[in-house]
């Protein structure tokens, strides 16, 4: 489907599930952006669980976003468990405006929702010149380090920074060993995922999507994983006031309540310390692609290099949607 | 050695090497708080190295050190190639009292050199009921993604809260699969390292700690251990004015000139967005250590505990010196 055709109908399907139209714009620009960057488990695939969670009143389509200043760098939202796309986008552009007036800027939001990939808010901060982090957690899906139980989310840690060209650097690795969105297609079309990266209920090693999906994913680099884990559910959940813990619900499962998911967005002007950043960092990049490379490897790539790629080749493309997404599209926009 | 006597013992060499008597002090207690979480790659096993490098002039001993005042919020450090611990003293200090004034400190330091671990310095912010985020680059040991030489350092990721208890929850992870201090210690030992953390320098696989060192390092979960190492050489090198893209010098072998190694510290209060952070991070923790555990598992640990615990055990035992270091020791005395 032409983008110009899926925009409309996707803001029309939001709209119809009581969301206003600038809501409506920004979660259709969100779940069409991740289909562009080949991120299928943050795209077309989550719609029909946006609009049943909205149906189930665990996701408010008429939120009352209360923004609090704590200072000229600092700002607190609570977004009144809106639909997560809307909470991170006013969070990122309070971030870039604080980050702007004073150098950083810090937004914590909580009551907020799935947001869907942490790379996209980066790219926004990463447009107006700044360096930023992202924190997000998610629902229980990777075992503490020496537990027999999923608690963490896969809390990707997110890091962007302008590289003096067109293409950003954008780092969005969750610390699991592969994205849980990944294996949500994989369940969804029976296709297996690789070994090594998730155990079934029983804690047996896995490679049927389904049964990783009611195990334990595997948390990258054991104990390290693990920390890294838990540093970010503590930064968007413990110190934001959302849930955290293992508390935030499953959006696909568990219809019981909103999910009270925390975010932290940091942002700080790249020119803070060195006039000459841009220069700083094309050199880096530059120096890095010159080393010699292993046979078969054409071009280092920095991270958000490919996704790039990606995006402007699917830009120019239809998007193809599943038999199973086309049948979501029409029971949705009924 | 009782540390009674060992610390005047280090305090008198560095002072002997032209430290005055405040940096000898410092440098004399990150050295031993290295050996007392039995983290000795970063303890007396690099004396000699410190005290080399000032001979050859490449740490300068009486440095002067320049802190400009961005805002209240930000600082920005020359720190004229003083010995690392120096500068990260007062960096992590700064930062501290930034975020006190603030909420938030962000301290960039460039022009330092090695500054033992992150942790130490993650452990005073803490302290002061602060949230911490420290960044350091390293000399090259880990080979991007795709590259056959090693460029990037091990290159730590250090997080640290306050836990409502007495023991702190610090993580402080190198993004190589072991650290290289423990590679090091191998190396003088002629112990063994493990299978799957280092390449000799032509590529192969290798268990031996010295071909290690003149190898390659791999990082954590391949592409994302990479691109975590390039997100803090660009934090701590690109954004701080520090050496970057591998051009820091190794502090063991390369006399040529100084490290001018960058830091990057981030300081938060616990309390911005929440009033109740300590009873949240204590439930946070405890909810953690009740899940279902691994065989063989007695207790989960949040990263820190296991070294708080070391250093309590530690700290009422005399030090153990080893013949090498006995011989430092004499040497450097002198």
């Amino acid at each position: 489907m032409k983008i110009k055709k899926l925009k409309p109908l996707l803001i029309n399907i939001f709209k119809k599930h009581d969301l206003n139209n600038k809501h409506a714009e920004i979660s259709a620009d969100a779940l069409i952006n991740a289909e562009l960057v080949g991120a299928y488990g943050h795209g077309l695939s989550r719609l029909k669980m946006y609009c049943d969670r909205i149906k189930k009143k665990v996701i408010n389509p008429k939120p009352k976003i209360k923004i609090k200043k704590i200072s000229h760098s600092i700002t607190h939202i609570d977004a009144n468990n809106s639909i997560g796309f809307v909470a991170a986008d006013i969070g990122i552009k309070k971030a870039i405006d604080n980050a702007k007036k004073t150098g950083i800027g810090l937004v914590a939001v909580k009551n907020s929702g799935h947001y869907g990939l942490s790379g996209y808010y980066a790219e926004q901060a990463v447009k107006k010149n700044l360096i930023t982090m992202i924190y997000t957690n998610a629902p229980p899906a990777v075992a503490p380090h020496g537990a027999l139980k999923s608690l963490f989310g896969t809390n990707p840690i997110c890091f962007g920074t302008p590289t003096g060209s067109k293409i950003p650097f954008i780092l969005d690795t969750s610390i699991s060993m592969i994205n849980r969105g990944k294996i949500r297609v994989a369940a969804r079309n029976n296709q297996k995922i690789p070994e090594g990266v998730a155990l079934d209920k029983f804690g047996k090693p896995t490679t049927n999507a389904k049964k990783a999906l009611q195990g334990i994913q595997l948390p990258l680099a054991s104990f390290r994983g693990s920390g890294l884990a838990w540093m970010v559910d503590i930064l968007s959940g413990v110190l934001t006031g959302g849930n955290h813990a293992g508390r935030v619900k499953d959006p696909f499962e568990d219809f019981s309540g909103p999910q009270n998911i925390g975010h932290l967005f940091i942002t700080f002007k790249t020119t803070l310390f060195v006039k000459n950043y841009n220069k700083r960092i094309k050199d880096n990049i530059k120096t890095i692609k010159k080393l010699p490379k292993i046979k078969g490897i054409k071009e280092i790539m920095y991270p958000g290099q490919n996704k790039y790629k990606r995006f402007k080749v699917n830009s120019k493309k239809e998007i193809k949607i599943s038999e199973i997404i086309k049948k979501d599209l029409e029971n949705l926009k009924k």
